[in-house]
């Protein structure tokens, strides 16, 4: 489909949203991927410049608001930034057309459809992709994607939460049954929009928690986790709670479990040990050294993940924390992690430079 | 010792802090207080107003740094704002004059010399101390404060932690061994110096943890929740993580536990009824209707707490939620709702109407 | 009208903006102002606390929507926060019923009708009322605020320009077609609604000018410009240039003027001097000792406005800065100044110790 | 000195300040550049990536503290990031060695000893290297920067200044007495140090001017001004007042001048129309469309530099806007276009995509 073979061209499907202003700075000076339709239906035929001037002179492409059909056609991959909902129906759609894509709502990224309706509130009417979709985090499923023709970008809070756990689950280090996650998100996860609640004035200074029980992201970190851990979706239940905090950019994880009884000599120093050989190899999972703690500040704008743990003998308690942009690792260059992956390029093109610095 | 006896003197010792700061800002409007000193070694010989611009007009006094017992002798009340280990030398000589002291640092918060001893590695110039030290929160001890000659302020993330778990630990509602805290500060927590980690630059746009083994406010908590339990020091032991978030003001505490049996038809709607009943009159605890929760930015500059919590069924999880000013309710403003019960005035005299607004 | 003699019953229209919270803030710890009326429309039936959480146990009274004459029927003092145009229409009807009335909006601040009409692109429905209301600056116009039964509250960029200028105005010591004015404001400025440009995500580390031509603040500047240098309206004209920076409260103003013949001697010490002579005695104009410039961080939350001012000899241009709250010098706390001058309390009534601290 | 021929080595002298790791920042990425020595005498022996963890995986390479020349040898570009005066008694040490150095501190920046020795009340210790050395704004000096053995990085507020004044010094558009620069900058540009002055809890909410009188960028705007209208050094003279606000990049320039004789038909569209010609084919310089005014948040990270500018006919005043981040298009970034410019790669080689987004 490529006029150029030794590129890919993409089109973003609600590029003007954070998540879709996230993709297009990322895909900007990527390599091997090049812009093809970047559609937006408030701001069709308006440069992406004027709605992001950051992007002046970097990409003026121009928006359109053109059939999902049309984008597909010809396009290598079309990645869509959507409202859950919108996405299950439109997607069939552009598969139809031969493209892969890349989704960002929550409608592909569960394999149990009950618990995807009873978290969304919502009858799928595409249900049989469920089983196709590829969860698109490059570190658990990066052989999948190799041949996936629709992946489920992961949710920020889920990516950031399996990132802490998963070699605990895997090796079966900690109790099932224990985990907490107590997590905090910079204001850009709720999008761009007009609404009181997200004004400066009533965030800044601010610092609050928020969907305290039943927040979605709760099923997904949920079903995944029980994955790592090999059982059935729904096997392992957390207890999470999302937090809203002054920053624009970067989310972290504060997960709390206990050690299990096959988890011997626990202490800080094994679980850096741990992760530093679970993640070997892993251009963007870093784990710090000793005891260093993550901060979002060192992954701002960034598609790193930063990550490291503790062991608490007064209550013996493990203690995990992981830091990454919400919109980087959490979303758009997650995304385009899963890109590389999808067209054999090196994961880390396009992404590996890309910090903010102070 | 007042030269007007309708009012009471009070100084400050290590006036220039952020908590010294607090302290003159609620004493200066108070209705029933006066300044007689406030001292400063690095500020001696300075109006207060040119150390805080804002003051100018309002306190004008100039900063004295006289010896401990002058500043005691003529004052009905010392509060001290020292770092801990110098209180614990200075006081004694400060209670000697016959004044009543608030003290600010860790030194005499305990009741458990060795609890106290392992926190802080220092050995108690004056363990003796400690037996007769009453642990200034109003809505726990405020008998004992009537009368007290020494009162140990307790610790920011202590007050919120307790005040969150007190109900359900005096009524035995939860398991004392599944308490874990997630706390959150305000900048101003980390006090008034030249410091690079507190930078501006290093802070704006950042969130992380600190502390996450060992923070010494881990044993403060611990030996009150025992004491909230009915229990000795030490009984209980619970796990707390503080993170720093960027704004100045402000600290939120997400409180974990499971529901003991005696907790009967657990559910949110219990959790907030038990938390109104608990504090029914209480000027400064706002329990939150509903499931709205805490927000900092609700108790800036005040000394209100505002409390609410959930249940969780999926996980059989209880979470409360307390927010708080660390410098008002987490330090000096709560100091002041201690003087007024150690002095038989209201307890919300000069403290009900201060809220910062937008 | 009142029921109690001993204190004034104020009722705010408009009372759930930010200026209505401001005033609620004020007035809530006032020593002889009661609420009588808090109204809005969006908000009937609620509890001013179900809106601004903050004041809950402060201010719990419940809006209401009821006609304006019924609202200033048993009030001393109506105070409007409403929308430019609005005001104009409604405030007669106020009046009528014998209240004494305060209003927040461009619609009685001018002097000359057609520069209202210019400046607003309307049409003044009651035009007479210009000549009578009171321009609400309580250092220039305190006299006739005694008897004022209709007071403008000034423009926020309008008080901190014209107290910084109005020394050198007066006393024509600088040339009068030489004034620049460029002034930065807090997002609070901008009210309270739901709108994209006002976003956390928009405005957090973003620093913009804006209306660089024809801002309305403009010509009441220079208004009131003509009128302390002795001259008619329209006489004096300024170059206003406003910016938006990203905190939440205050206001600074660097104004530039060529100093005058009449000016001898000019030196930084001498524009000092002139300050302080011509503010002696005033609580709420802070002249700054030496060389020391405002910050509008020691005046936030309060009704202070810190003034000082350089003369740099290498290009003849005295530099003067005035630092303010938006909301409160600049707004809601200046209205309870002026109304504490209209009812014969002390001007200080309710403000002197409201200061934000840290 | 090159071992790989096809790229060049650069080392930095002072690597560790926010300068420093801007600069590290963009070479990171740079497709021709690469890291010979990273010094810090702070730092000595760690990785880049433990005093900036963002940079982990990116930039590892070990501090050194080395001599100067022994940098110097085997490097073909030496940057210097150094208080003055320091800089000023290194650079020939560098230069001996027969690289090429690009130097940000303001002892190379002028071309008249006597302003630099009056501005930085130092003696110079070898004003010979004034004459020769290039001023590193590459939109003005892009010939010289071609064969420049020294250049001096521009200022940050000179460059911001420059960049809105030249084309009407240029074309003798306005009153060359006029000019009046009011400018606001991050707080970065106060570089990475341990001071109560740029503490979170003093700078957040806050907003100030400072060096209100003889602010050293003062002289080096002046001096480039005469230059550009075609004078002598000191010939033209500038009013300039700095502020401070809160947020860590970005710099705005609000620029005041007359219109001279010389300028028929001034307009906002002509005054746009005269941008658009005078940086037509620049990259880095954009000029806003319309009345569209500059952001510090579109130009956040990047090296561009934003542009727009508007006449008032009230006052016949003209109003110039720039924005840029300090440490790039006003420091770091832009001694990276320099020295693009210096070897002959494009200038906007490894920096036209680099932009922060969100």
């Amino acid at each position: 489909m490529s006029l150029d073979e030794s590129v890919k061209y993409i089109s973003i499907i609600g590029a003007t949203g954070y998540v879709g202003a996230e993709l297009v700075r990322g895909f900007a000076g990527h390599p091997y991927f090049r812009f093809r339709h970047l559609t937006s239906q408030t701001f069709a035929g308006k440069p992406y410049s004027d709605i992001y001037p950051e992007y002046r002179g970097v990409v003026d492409n121009v928006c359109e608001d053109i059939p999902y059909a049309e984008a597909a056609k010809d396009s290598d991959l079309v990645i869509t930034a959507l409202p859950h909902g919108v996405s299950a129906k439109i997607v069939p759609e552009l598969l139809a057309e031969g493209c892969r894509v890349i989704d960002h709502s929550g409608d592909f990224r569960y394999k149990d459809l009950a618990t995807y309706e009873n978290s969304y509130k919502l009858t799928h009417p595409n249900p049989e992709l469920l089983e196709t979709a590829v969860y698109g985090l490059p570190e658990f499923y990066r052989e999948d994607l190799k041949t996936a023709k629709l992946v489920a970008n992961p949710g920020c809070y889920p990516t950031c939460s399996l990132i802490a756990l998963a070699p605990f689950l895997k090796n079966h280090l900690i109790e099932e049954d224990s985990i907490i996650i107590d997590a905090t998100s910079g204001v850009s996860g709720a999008g761009r929009k007009a609404d009181l609640a997200y004004a400066f004035c009533e965030l800044d200074e601010s610092f609050k928690p928020y969907g305290a029980v039943g927040h979605r992201h709760t099923t997904e970190i949920s079903e995944q986790c029980s994955f790592l851990a090999g059982k059935a979706s729904g096997d392992i239940k957390v207890t999470f709670t999302p937090h809203l905090a002054p920053f624009k950019r970067g989310m972290l994880a504060s997960v709390y479990a206990k050690p299990s009884q096959a988890f011997e000599n626990v202490s800080s120093e094994k679980i850096n040990t741990i992760y530093n050989d679970f993640y070997k190899g892993e251009t963007f999972v870093r784990v710090l050294p000793g005891k260093t703690l993550p901060d979002v500040k060192a992954v701002a704008c960034s598609n790193y993940i930063d990550v490291n743990g503790v062991y608490d003998p007064d209550t013996n308690m493990i203690k995990l924390f992981t830091a990454q942009d919400n919109l980087g690792k959490g979303a758009a260059l997650q995304a385009i992690q899963a890109a590389n992956a999808m067209f054999g390029f090196p994961e880390e093109a396009g992404l590996k430079n890309i910090v903010r610095g102070i």
